[in-house]
């Protein structure tokens, strides 16, 4: 009995009640199942069980095993999950990209530069609602939200090969609560997620506030690894899969047809619901295959949002899912949120509508096939390597050369002040620490390739 | 040992899983303690559990008492708490009023009409945010929000005599996510939560959707009843108290110093930690006491929006509370909802900030003393009384006259297309039955004292 195994059993332990997997008043896995769950002997969990008891963090009760200690403190969501660098936790993008001031270079960051994004229809869109009747400037959204811009929805995930009837739409304050909603609609504490690994790293801050096991599934450049997929299936049941649409973040591959087809057979056997993050569609040059289209959302539920391609200012997303589902959705919208952003669909819609939005695009995706080229070539003198070259998008997922570890690197050029994305960031098992995550549009300045030169170098 | 007594058990232990109080896996208490709990006999609940476990809503671990089977269904709403009338549960009031089409009245509902809100000032607004800096348009917000809104409101707390500076405000969606946030953040499933008996009826979804048990405090006109909410700080050791702030829902009652000072030491003794909700602070004329005032946001949280006297369509609400809290609050709010509504923020504080939003005010408070007589004159010749007479705002909380249920009033109301508030939609004991919430803004018509008189006639 080591002393190292007896803290991986403790540390494991902490980190449940932590993330309120295991809330105040739960009962502990008895020692003889924690042991084969964790690989270790039952003595080395009777001796962490104790000390954890000795620490007031659980408590026993004769004859009735471990309970967790309670009231917890509140949830810190900083502190939750598997252990990763304090500095580079999912947040850690989110926080820095997000407060970073006027001076900064944001490469790291998820977002096109304002003035990349439909800047004029978005001024022509508020001065046409500054017109609207009274109502859309002082009412309430109806329950599922506006209608017209439902049934343009509707029209879009169609030209996606969707089927998904208005009625099957609810509009959502943006993608990140429709996820949300989605998590609290469908999950239970203590229920298992599999995402990509790597994957979008506020899904990890996300899903941990939802008190869920989440796993991760290797992703290929053409869509989450089968086999593994198959494997995490039968390891460990879990009741979703939160994925991209399209473009993939961080890595910006897509899914194949053939990988798509297989994924929802597997889904299908294994009950498994699967939702899919469609914020990317309007990057795309050729729609790849969608999940809610070979399945007809049946267990497919597709959300998305504009915040990429209109505005990030303006907040609106939606769901697309089975009747039933967007019903107790639609409910669960109004306990939670109540009315919905009225004023930001009505300026949405006629952002959308207007006559703009497709020159808009096709002028953003050539800005952004010339910006990718761009970038590529700049990053190769310094020996950093695209993992694979993505057809469209705004993410360039690059290896590293020589052993350099990306949060080091990361934190070297904040100095300078420049934003980057470390690989760890978006990865569960930490196991992109030789990433980075480079956003094409974000990295024109000269001073990105000079301040990953200097922290090359070292 | 009746039939009857084995149904209240089974029925109770339903709602308990149904409301994810009990999550899949939790422990059933012993059959003594459920015994002592509901007051009946052990064999009552032996054979209440055993025909559980026959439905597979249980399952027995022998020598390990009871556990609830899994995995559940979706979360629905709707047919969580305590057993209401189906067709008015807490979500009734909402989905009727905010689907209500163009023809129907709605003296039930809980804003103003659109042509009493700050039209011109939103005008404006827009127009104004229309010619902003590109960032304004595109950009996500900072973390916490729009610094000089943040401004805005500590100039405006202070005014209430709550000491709030900029750095611990946080702004969110809305009122109602505001709450929602603090619901993840400081509650655990199974905590007890203290509202009001009778309260705003969509804390009552909001709060299911927490998985907690809610207990009513009866109100007075004074503020809630002290000794009932001793008792209850008591009897339950709740978590938390959620209440309004200034004009309460649905009285239009409000909280005086003395009730105030004593409930914020029963508080404190308690450890309890309560949640202010001000959202119709602008319609006061002589501001109430504030709880996070005298407590100076040590364990108060205010939190408010402008939905009843800006725009309901513009989303945008705030958290006011202690530093540490606000850190984590912002943590999860970029977690479920990552960036926050700019625009929306924009356009409210330019509105709020033209010199017009004073004079829309006055303007608004005459309108709605005049509306209250005018309201409570009319009704008083139908025999419908007001409980008391608010001091201000748009709520007139009435008693019906002669038995009358308030639910059959206002099922017979909706086929002459007025949608009417029944007082147990805001009561958690189901106490309001002879009560409906009358919003004078909205009860001009005629038509809904025909209706009203032909309801009472039957």
């Amino acid at each position: 009995m080591t002393r190292t195994r007896i803290d991986t059993v403790m540390d494991t332990v902490r980190r449940q009640i932590a993330s309120r997997t295991w809330v105040p008043g739960t009962r502990l896995p008895s020692v003889r199942a924690q042991a084969r769950t964790l690989g270790c002997s039952v003595s080395t969990v009777v001796e962490a069980y104790e000390r954890l008891a000795a620490d007031n963090v659980i408590t026993a009760r004769p004859g009735a095993g471990f309970y967790v200690c309670g009231p917890a403190a509140p949830l810190a969501l900083a502190e939750l999950g598997p252990p990763v660098d304090r500095e580079i936790d999912p947040l850690w993008v989110s926080r820095q990209s997000l407060e970073a001031g006027d001076g900064l270079l944001k490469p790291g960051c998820g977002w096109l530069p304002a003035d990349w994004m439909y800047e004029d229809g978005m001024r022509r869109a508020l001065r046409s609602v500054a017109r609207a009747d009274a109502a859309v400037l002082a009412d309430y959204a109806t329950p599922q939200g506006l209608p017209a811009m439902r049934q343009w929805l509707a029209r879009r995930l169609g030209g996606l090969d969707i089927e998904a009837p208005p009625e099957q739409i609810l509009l959502t304050e943006s993608g990140t609560q429709a996820v949300d909603l989605i998590g609290r609609f469908l999950l239970e504490p203590g229920d298992t997620v599999l995402v990509d690994d790597p994957c979008y790293f506020n899904f990890h801050a996300l899903l941990r506030a939802h008190r869920v096991q989440v796993v991760g599934v290797p992703y290929t450049p053409r869509g989450p690894d089968v086999a593994a997929f198959e494997a995490a299936l039968q390891a460990h049941r879990p009741r979703l899969y939160l994925t991209n649409a399209g473009l993939h973040n961080p890595t910006g591959a897509a899914l194949s047809s053939v990988t798509a087809h297989r994924l929802l057979q597997l889904a299908e056997r294994a009950g498994l619901v699967i939702v899919e993050d469609d914020i990317f569609a309007d990057f795309e040059t050729q729609p790849a295959p969608r999940l809610a289209a070979f399945d007809g959302l049946a267990r497919v539920i597709s959300i998305g949002s504009f915040s990429k391609t209109v505005s990030a200012s303006l907040r609106c997303g939606y769901i697309a899912a089975r009747p039933d589902w967007i019903a107790g959705l639609t409910d669960l919208k109004i306990a939670t949120s109540f009315g919905g952003g009225h004023l930001a669909t009505a300026v949405l819609h006629s952002a959308l509508t207007g006559s703009g939005y497709r020159r808009h695009l096709d002028s953003v995706r050539l800005r952004l096939a010339q910006a990718m080229a761009q970038t590529i070539t700049r990053l190769r003198p310094l020996g950093i390597e695209p993992w694979t070259v993505p057809t469209a998008g705004l993410f360039l997922w690059c290896r590293l050369p020589g052993g350099h570890d990306a949060a080091d690197v990361a934190r070297a050029c904040l100095r300078d002040g420049v934003v980057l994305a470390p690989g760890n960031a978006f990865s569960l098992t930490q196991g992109a620490s030789a990433f980075l995550r480079f956003n094409v549009a974000q990295s024109a300045d000269e001073r990105l390739f000079e301040s990953l030169r200097r922290a090359l170098a070292r």
